[in-house]
Formats: structure tokens, sequence, C-alpha cells
């Protein structure tokens, strides 16, 4: 009996992939370019629905019609050398899925290729790591819809669930759901930098110690910032090493990044859309590598005038579970806003690329089986329901409400970390972000004054239409 | 008598360029792919050391050898094209030169593809408009320093002067000349988008009116702050229509832009420089265009909690001139810190492109016939010479205590900026990374923690070397 699906490349995210579909009650079959590592699998990691194949020939004839074709192989060329080996062996019709973490304008350009010799090609984000492969991930699937009917089962099927729902709804066309994983990603940089924003605030402007704020994320994890990340935050808390310490507080400074979070940014600028509190989170890590710099400059730059980095003489007024409601709220909005900059990026890819987008159901598959799952993602899956056509998410009934409740704070929290010179710029850009985006007469006058001024390059008035020259400088030296 | 120099490409640019160089005493041959055009500069800006010509060839025959050939064409294929062109008519040892806005890593491939053929090539980077191209522009030159002491008279000769120095200075290879050019116009951003923002705050926070601001401007022009932005900001402020009002509050508040500052951004992240304050300044430009989504905002999203856009309750207690005293060092320590974050891509790019820069040398080329000429553009030289190995202008001596002097003044603007609800993402990022920069023991232990936790990504610890995985999750389960 035939295979349903078969998987190509079988390193631990396409092994658990394929464990993950046999689990299912599906019959895979598994091929990889280096044969031993097939025989390997079906010794360490046999699965009765296994059925091994050693060359790409023999792997494609042993799957039924029409073929289904799971690429889990390096993204880059490795994807591209595939599909032009397997051209030749599969037949009109059959369906290609590279889920690997390809870049979306290769995923664009491949079904491109492909759809000129009738094969259909799905771009696939996957996202959970190997756990999540293994049992439930995210699932992001790009391509057509036609193609898409013939993988919807097993894809929902091996999805995370989360309320009753698969994590894998169907995204839109080409290079849809591959962007849509990238732009996850950069969400998940911001969550992760916003949440070291909390913890250095707790630490260094509220004193706690590290029992102290183990308690506080595990608090906050039955509020509206319930999350894995502050779940998981609150368990790093928890572990000491032998010798009593915290393990947390042996851990170099120093993050590093495989360049997903950097493939957002740039997707940004080139749509021209102001994503900051995902990019404060990159220039974070970028800067966090510069350890041996930071040093050098803490003897160098003082947090004061005073000529040392002794705390200023400022009064907090307040308490320490005040302090910690500030730095709530304060995570709270701030994560809203880089959901929204992800969003709105979304939004210019939709437009640009010709995709047809349901941020809804794109909150949706986020609930479960990824790094940024969260409660909340309800509350944005509603709140573009009920919107679906709104500009931003910041102004929709419920996140502009909860904006305006707890925005206080984050000023209050902000005017202290600034004195403070404790660095939190993802939070700041958060709220650099909302104030910028509710003013409605700006400052950008004086700059287009000023490029009219030097280059001629015009400008437009408030009171009438067109373009408008002015001579400055022949008026000036009147 | 054979001409010294020949341009291609006669628009505005080009032709200044070649009436600099004529009226320099340079012989210069001119030419127009739309010979009509070389026709109308003959008729309408001749010039006795012009040479018309009327194709490629009979341009390339009228120079002396080796042929200086000074391409001012559109960047991007028309250059290439001319460069086909141009490889059939020259002969080995001639210098093409581009001196356009080219992407610089066009200049480095085309700097490699003509070598193989003999044929020198020099990017260079122009500054100035059109005014400075007749009159003396900053320029930048790229490539071979052989090929570049064949036009370094010339360009010397054609540049702006400052301080009695001329404003060209050799660069280093290939691309590097168009790089430091793309530097420039990032900073440009950045310097435009810290005067919007104390206007910002002279207006919406001291309520000062556009006379004051006016001399405020005309004052701090003769402070630490002089340079052409502040200069031309002072005289914008004077402008007034006929029916009484200032013109400036009759323009649009939509900042355009055409690509270049993107550059600067896209480079940035690809090397994993942290250049915050120039990418605010971007962001700042693309959320400009969004116009009606700010107003809508305005009614959505309010200042503070009471539910309205009005002041909060805060006490300034400060005078007029307290506040314009904070705009002013804050205004000046944020325009220090772009430059810095310039310079610090700089020294990314020397690395990474194997050029060989000189900080001191380049920051004298930005002193004069740039739009970013400004007095303290000698500090920074001065600097860069006495400490040129060191990681970050702002740990120099003199610029680390102009910091150190100013920053509280930063802080208690900012404490006061996020508190009144008026956007300066640019001011804000300057602070973010002079704190992130001075703190040597960061909180992205944390972050390394979490990754190590969801994706075994491991981390390196600060009492001993290594790269370490801890089983987070089985622990936690104990």
């Amino acid at each position: 009996m035939n295979s349903n699906i078969g998987v190509v490349g079988l390193s631990v995210m396409g092994m658990n992939l394929a464990l993950n579909m046999a689990d299912n009650g599906y019959r895979v079959s598994i091929f990889n370019r280096t044969i031993s590592v097939v025989d390997k699998v079906m010794e360490e990691n046999f699965h009765k629905n296994f059925t091994s194949t050693y060359s790409l020939k023999e792997f494609v004839k042993s799957l039924e019609k029409p073929r289904r074709i799971f690429l889990m192989v390096k993204s880059g060329k490795p994807v591209d050398m595939l599909i032009e080996q397997l051209i030749d062996i599969v037949e009109e019709g059959d369906i290609i899925i590279d889920g690997g973490n390809s870049f979306y304008k290769d995923t664009i350009r491949r079904t491109n290729y492909l759809k000129e010799k009738n094969i259909n090609f799905l771009g696939v984000g996957i996202s959970g790591g190997e756990e999540g492969a293994r049992f439930g991930p995210a699932i992001m699937p790009g391509g057509t819809e036609e193609a898409y009917k013939y993988v919807k089962d097993i894809f929902e099927d091996i999805s995370a669930k989360a309320y009753g729902e698969s994590c894998c709804k169907y995204i839109s066309e080409d290079g849809s759901g591959h962007y849509v994983k990238m732009v996850h990603n950069g969400i998940e940089y911001a969550d992760m930098q916003l949440i070291s924003e909390a913890y250095a605030i707790l630490k260094n402007i509220g004193g706690l110690n590290n029992h102290e704020i183990q308690k506080v994320f595990e608090d906050w994890n039955k509020s509206e910032l319930e999350s894995y990340l502050i779940e998981i935050t609150a368990n790093i808390f928890k572990v000491k090493e032998d010798d009593g310490t915290y393990l947390l507080d042996n851990i170099m400074d120093k993050a590093s990044q495989k360049g997903t979070g950097k493939w957002t940014n740039l997707e940004a600028i080139d749509l021209g859309v102001d994503i900051s509190v995902i990019s404060a989170a990159l220039n974070a890590r970028f800067m966090s590598n510069l350890k041996d710099e930071r040093t050098k400059a803490e003897n160098i730059i003082f947090k004061n005038t005073v000529g040392n980095n002794q705390d200023l003489n400022i009064n907090l007024n307040m308490d320490r579970k005040e302090l910690i409601k500030l730095v709530k709220n304060s995570l709270y909005i701030s994560k809203i806003v880089s959901y929204a900059q992800g969003f709105k990026l979304l939004k210019a890819a939709e437009k640009e690329y010709s995709w047809n987008l349901n941020f809804s159901e794109i909150a949706k598959i986020f609930r479960g089986g990824c790094i940024i799952r969260a409660k909340f993602l309800n509350d944005i899956s509603d709140a573009f329901v009920a919107e679906s056509d709104v500009d931003n998410l910041i102004l929709t009934k419920f996140f502009s409400n909860e904006i305006n409740t707890g925005l206080e704070d984050l000023r209050r929290l902000l005017s202290i970390t600034v004195q403070q010179g404790v660095p939190v710029s993802a939070m700041s850009s958060a709220l650099g972000y909302i104030d910028t985006y509710r003013t409605s007469r700006s400052s950008a006058n004086l700059i287009q004054a000023q490029r009219d001024y030097f280059g001629a390059h015009t400008f437009e008035r408030l009171d009438r239409e067109g373009s408008f020259h002015y001579e400055w400088i022949e008026n000036n030296e009147k």
C-alpha cells in the first residue's frame, strides 16, 4: 500500500514531523540524502507506519497520488537542488511542500517556477522547535487553496491544538506562510526583550531578589500576560546550581540570534513599516554582544552628572507593589504594540504581495505550539473579527481601551527608568510608537521645509492640494 | 588640445560639476546620451573650457591619457550599460569614475569587473546637491590609490573648502566612497529628526511661538550646535506668507524620502550594528505619512487615563529658559550619539569589506559642502586623531565628557516628554543607546536562558569558558 505522504530530510525536525504524522495514523515514506540516516531512523525511531526508501525515485514511487512530498532540508540551495531532482520524477498535480525556514521570496520564486510545470508548491512555516514538530507545532501553510486541500487533514491532525481548534490555518498564496512565520519570529524577539526589560527594572530599580522576581512572573502568568514565555521565565528563576547560586546569575549576558529576526526588520524597512519595538529587540541583541565595550563604557560614561553611577537623588515615592504594577502594565501595553507592529507589517505585505490575509485566523494559529503562544491572542483574534478592516490593532475597541487604561503607568515607569539609567529600549519604543501614532499634527512639517530648502524636494500644504516649492534662499537673502 | 576630463550625463548635477571643473581651469569634454542636451548646455551654460562631443567615441577620443571619464548618470542599470559601451573604447589604465548615488555593492562589483580588464574604477560619493555640485561639494572617493592620484587635484579643486582644507579626502578601496556617502545620508536623517523633535518640545511643552523658536535656533547656531541644518531651520522660522501666517505652519507634516536612508538601515542590520537614532528618524518619516490614521488615532488613544488629551497634572516646575537649556543639551547629546552610531557602522564595514578608513579625515570631509556640515565635526575629527582605535566615539575623552556633562539634562527632558506625550523617538533612542552601552551587566542573560530553555541554543557562563546547556524542562518537572 502506498504511503500517504513522504518526508525528505531526516534531521531532528524532519524525523519528528514524520513521527508526528505516523502517530496520527498516516503512512509515511522517509528518505534522506545520506541514506545511512534512513537506516538509523528505522533502527532508533522505528514506527510501523514508516516506509524506508533509499533513492529519490523509490521514495516518489512509494507515494499515493497526488503525491505529497514534504521537504525538511536546510533552507536555501538544498531546497532548490532537491526541487530540480524532483521535477524529473514527479507528475503533474503532485504537491511539493517546503516546511523549512525558507525566505519568503524564495518561496514565491519556487511557486512560480513549479507552476509552469503544473506542479503544486506549498511554503509552510512551522514553529515550535523539535518538541513542537514531534507533538504539535503551529503551522502556517502558504500556496494555492486547491493544493492545500490535499494536505489540510494531515496538517491539522499533526498541529498543536488550542482552545479546541487546530493551530493550522491556511494563510494565502505562495510565500505568505513563510512570511507569517518570519513575522512570528520578529514578535518573539520583542516578547523576550520586553520580559528581560521587566526583569531589569524589578531587579535594578525595585531591588527584588530572584525569588521575589520568580513570584512576580508566576503571578503575571495568571493574568492577561499568561503566555509560554512568561511561564518559562518563572521556571528559569527557580533553578539553582549545586553551590546554591541561581543559574541565571551565572549566565553570560550575550544574546545570540539565528537570522530570522533580521529578516523581519529588513522587510519592514523595505515596506516602510515602523516596527520599532521589534527593532529595539534586535538591537539589544547586537549590543549585548559588545560585553567588553560595555564593561569599559561603564567606567567612562556615568549615570548622572555628579560623575558616578550612584542613583540619582530622586524619590521613587512608591512601594514595591506599586512599581510591580507599573512594570506589569507597561509590559502588557508594550507587548500589545509589538504585536500591533507585526500585524501592521503583515497588512503592508498583504498589499505588496497581493495576498489575502485573515488576521484573526493568524492570531489563532499562534495560540498553540509556538514560542509566542499567549492567552491574549484570543483577544487579538476577537478584535480582528469585530473590526477586520481596522488600520492598526491598537485602534480596535478592546486594545485601545487596554492602552488607555494602562498608558499612564507606562509613562510613569519610563519617567523613572530614564532617570535611573536602566535601559528599556523596547518599552520606550512602544510608548514612542503610541505617541507618534496618536499625534495628528506632528513636527514633520519642519523636515519637509528643510528638504525643500536644501534640495527643492517640494512639500504639500495643509490648506490646499498640490505640490509646492518655496525659494527659501532667495527670500532669505532679501 | 585634449580635455583634462570628460563628463557623461548632463542633468543638473552633471552639468554643474562640469561647470565647476571648467571654472577651476580644467578643460572638460561633455557628452549626453540624448545629444540635444549637449547643444542645450553649450547654448545656455556655455563655458570656454567645454568641448562638446556627440558620440561616446568622439568623447573618449577628446580626452588626454590616461582618460578621466566622469559618469553622472542615474544609478543602477544605466551605469552598467555605459560601462559596457566604454569598455570597447577606452584603453588600459584609463579611469572611469562613477559620481552617482550608486549602491556600494554595485561599486564593488564594477571595480572587480573592470580590474580584470585593467581599467581603473572610482566610486565617488558626492554630497551637496545642485548647489554643492556647482560651487563645491563634499567628495568621498573610493578606489585604488594609484587611480586616485590622477584625479586628486581636480577633485580637491572643485570640492568645498572648510577651515582651509578641501572637503575631499581619499577614502579606501572600491565601494568605500559610496558607503561613506550612504552613512552620511543616514546621519542626515537623524540630524533632521532630532531638530524636529526639539521643535516639537519647544512648541508643545514650552509653549513657544514661531518667533521665539526662531530666536532659539539662531542662538543655538552660535553654540556647539552650529551647523547648516540649524542655520536653515532658523531661517525657515522667519518665512511668512502674504496673509501673515508662517509658511511652516501651512506645510503638511508628511516627510518623504528617496531611499538612501533605507540603505543605511538595511546595512546596519546586515552588519549587526545598532543605529537606533538613525532608525528612529527613518521610522518617523514612515509614520509621518500615515496622516489619516494619526488623525483618527488622536480621538481613540488618549494622552492619559483621565480619558482626554489634556496635560497631565505634572508641575514642570521650570521656566522656559531652563526648558530651552534641557532641549539644547539633549539635542547636542543625541546628535553626538547619531554620529557615533554612523561611525560605528563605518567601523564594522571597514572590517567586513577590508577597507582602511580614517575616521578623522572622514569627519573633515563632512565639514563643508554637504548637508550635515557642522562645527562639531572638528571635535569629532580631533577626537579620532587623539584616539584612533577607540571602539566608539562616545568613549573618547572629549565626547564622553560632553555626554557626562549634559546627560542629566537629557534624562530630565525625557522624563517630561514621556509624561507629556510628546513623541521624541530619536532622542529617546539616543538615551537608550547610552544606557545600554554603559551597562556592563545587562539582562540579556535571561534571553539566553529562554533560548536555551525552548530551543537548546546553549549559553556562555560568566565564571568559566565554554558552551553550556541545561535541561530546564526535566529539572522543572522534578
